[in-house]
C-alpha cells in the first residue's frame, strides 16, 4: 500500500492528461462501469459519500470518500476526500492518497469536457461563479477548450474577489474582472456556477443565447444554483441519467414546478462524448451540463497515478 | 494516517477484550449506530463489500472493504479485508489496516457472546465444521465463555481435518477429535457451521436437545451450511434483523419453504445482550445464532487499535 502527498500529486496530474483520461473513459468504458449508487451517511459533521466504482475491462477497482462539512473550520476545508485505488483481484489497497485537488481537478476537467462538446467554438468570455477551490480549477482547467479573452468572477465577499481575482489573472496571465451576478450571467459566453449556495445565484432569464452552462455545486435534492429560468430555457446534458436528475435541485426542483420533465435532458456524458446524441443544435441554443460527480472521473483519475 | 502489520494487530487485540468491546457496542450503541446497507459490488475475482458504519455517540466512523474471491489462489484467500478507521470530523483516515485477522476474530468473538447468552452452562463438546481461518479463530476463541473439554472437527478433506486437529490441539491444549459430519451434529454442544459450503452440512434431525448453534459462513440468498430441519428446530437469535433474515440463505430458504415465517426469530443480537428479550428458554432448547457480519463489530474492534 503507498500513498502520495498532495503536492505530489498536483506535480503529477497534468490537466490535459485528466480531460483525455475522463473522456475516453466516458467514451469506451461508462458502458461496462459498475458504479453502485453512493452511499449518503449523515453524520454530526455533514455528509459522508462511499463513491466505489469497477472497471471490468480496464480491470481496475476504487473508491473514493468525501466529507461535505456543513460547519467546516476553514471555508476551503469544506469538502474532504480520499481515493483508494484497490487490486481488482483481491481488493486490497495499492494507493490511498488525499483527494482533495484529485477532485477539484476531476470536476473541472469533466466540465471542460462538457465545454468542449457544447460551447461555441467562439466563445471568448468564461464566467465563473464562487471562489474557493472549485473555481480555482475551473479557471485553470476550462481555458484548455477555449481560447478565453476574459475571465469575469462573481463571489458573495467583495474583498475576496477582489484578492481571488488579482490572484488568479497572476498565475493564468488571463483578464481576470470581479463582476456582479446580473453582469456574469449576461457577459459570459461559458458560465461555472462553483458554490455552496442552496438558492439560485442570479436571474436565468439575463443569460444571452448561445451560452453555455456548467453546474457544478449543488448536489441535494434542496439545493440549486440555477433558476427554473436558466434551466428552463436550457438544452440539458447530465454526467449520468443516475446521477444529476436524481440528486441535484437544479434539475428536481424546476422538473416539481413542472418547468421541464425528465424529456428536456437531451444527453448523458457518454452519449455526447461518442456523438451518439447531439448537445448544442445551432450557435443560439443555451446548453447546460449539470454534475454531481461521478466515481468514473475519480477512477480514470487515480489511474493516472498508480 | 498510520498502519499497523497484521502480527501486530495479531499482537494488540486480546479475545476477551474484543468480545466485550463487541458485546457493549450491542448492548449500549446499537440503537444510535448508522449503519448503512453494505454495498454489494460484483466483480470477476467475487463480491467486494463495503461495510461503514458510523458512531455517533462514540464519535467514530469507519468502514471495512472485503473481497470474497469465488476462485482464489489459496483457499485461505478467499476473504480478504481491510479496514479503515476516519476521523468523524472530516472523513479522512487515520488508520488504514490489513483486516483478514480483525475479521476472523471479530466473528468468532460475536458467535461468543451468542454462545455466552444462548448456550447451556454445562456445554462441554465443541463442535466445529470448517479447517480454515474462521474455523481456527472459534476454537480459540469460543472456549473463552464455556468449559469445553472435547473438541470436535468435521471437514471435506479428512487429511486437512487430521492435521488440523493436531495443529490446534497443540495450540490450544484441548483435546481435539476429527469426527464426520454426524457425528459432529449429534455430539455437540455448541456446534458452529464455519465453512464456505453452499448447501446444508448435516442432517438437522440429528440435533440434540440443548444444542446452541452459530451459523457462520453463509451470507448469500441461495448459501446455507444449515438444512430447513435445523433452523425448523431452533430459537433463532439474528446479529442484525437488517442483516440475516434478508441475506442469508439459511434462513431465507426455510422461509421460502414455510418452514419458519419471520416470527421464528426471537431476537436480535442488541435485544440478546441487553437482556430485553429471552434467548434460551430452557434447558431443552436448540437455540441458533445466525451472522452474516455487521459493521459494528469492525469498528468496536477497530477502535482498540487506535
Amino acid at each position: 500500500m503507498s500513498t502520495l502527498s498532495e503536492a505530489e500529486i498536483r506535480h503529477r496530474l497534468d490537466p490535459l492528461r485528466v480531460i483525455n483520461a475522463i473522456e475516453s473513459a466516458f467514451r469506451d468504458l461508462y458502458p461496462n462501469v459498475v458504479i453502485p449508487l453512493r452511499t449518503h451517511l449523515e453524520t454530526d459533521a455533514g455528509v459522508f459519500l462511499i463513491m466505489p466504482c469497477y472497471d471490468r475491462a480496464g480491470h481496475a477497482l476504487g473508491m473514493k470518500l468525501v466529507m461535505v462539512q456543513s460547519r467546516p473550520a476553514r471555508p476551503e476545508d469544506r469538502i474532504q476526500a480520499t481515493y483508494l485505488l484497490l487490486e481488482a483481484e483481491t481488493g486490497l489497497p495499492k494507493l490511498v492518497i488525499p483527494a482533495n485537488y484529485l477532485t477539484d481537478l476531476r470536476t473541472a476537467a469533466t466540465s471542460a469536457i462538457a465545454t468542449k462538446f457544447l460551447a461555441r467554438e467562439d466563445a471568448r468570455v468564461l464566467g465563473i461563479f464562487g471562489t474557493g477551490r472549485q473555481a480555482r480549477a475551473h479557471i485553470k482547467v476550462v481555458p484548455l477548450v477555449r481560447g478565453f479573452e476574459r475571465v469575469l468572477i462573481c463571489g458573495r465577499d467583495a474583498n475576496q474577489v477582489v484578492e481571488f481575482a488579482r490572484e488568479i489573472s497572476v498565475e493564468s496571465g488571463l483578464r481576470v474582472e470581479p463582476v456582479d451576478a446580473s453582469t456574469c450571467a449576461a457577459e459570459s459566453d461559458v458560465l461555472c456556477t462553483c458554490t455552496s449556495s442552496a438558492v439560485p445565484l442570479f436571474d436565468g432569464s439575463l443569460l444571452r443565447p448561445g451560452t453555455h452552462l456548467n453546474a457544478v455545486g449543488a448536489f441535494q435534492p434542496r439545493s440549486r444554483e440555477l433558476d427554473s429560468a436558466a434551466v428552463g430555457r436550457s438544452r440539458i446534458v447530465v454526467e449520468t441519467y443516475d446521477g444529476a436528475p436524481e440528486e441535484a435541485g437544479d434539475l428536481l426542483i424546476p422538473r416539481k414546478e413542472g418547468v421541464i420533465s425528465r424529456d428536456h435532458i437531451v444527453a448523458d456524458l457518454h452519449q455526447l462524448v461518442s456523438r451518439k446524441r447531439l448537445g448544442r443544435t445551432q450557435p443560439s441554443d443555451i446548453t447546460l451540463f449539470k454534475s454531481v460527480g461521478c466515481a468514473l472521473e475519480d477512477l480514470a483519475t487515480a489511474k493516472l497515478l498508480a
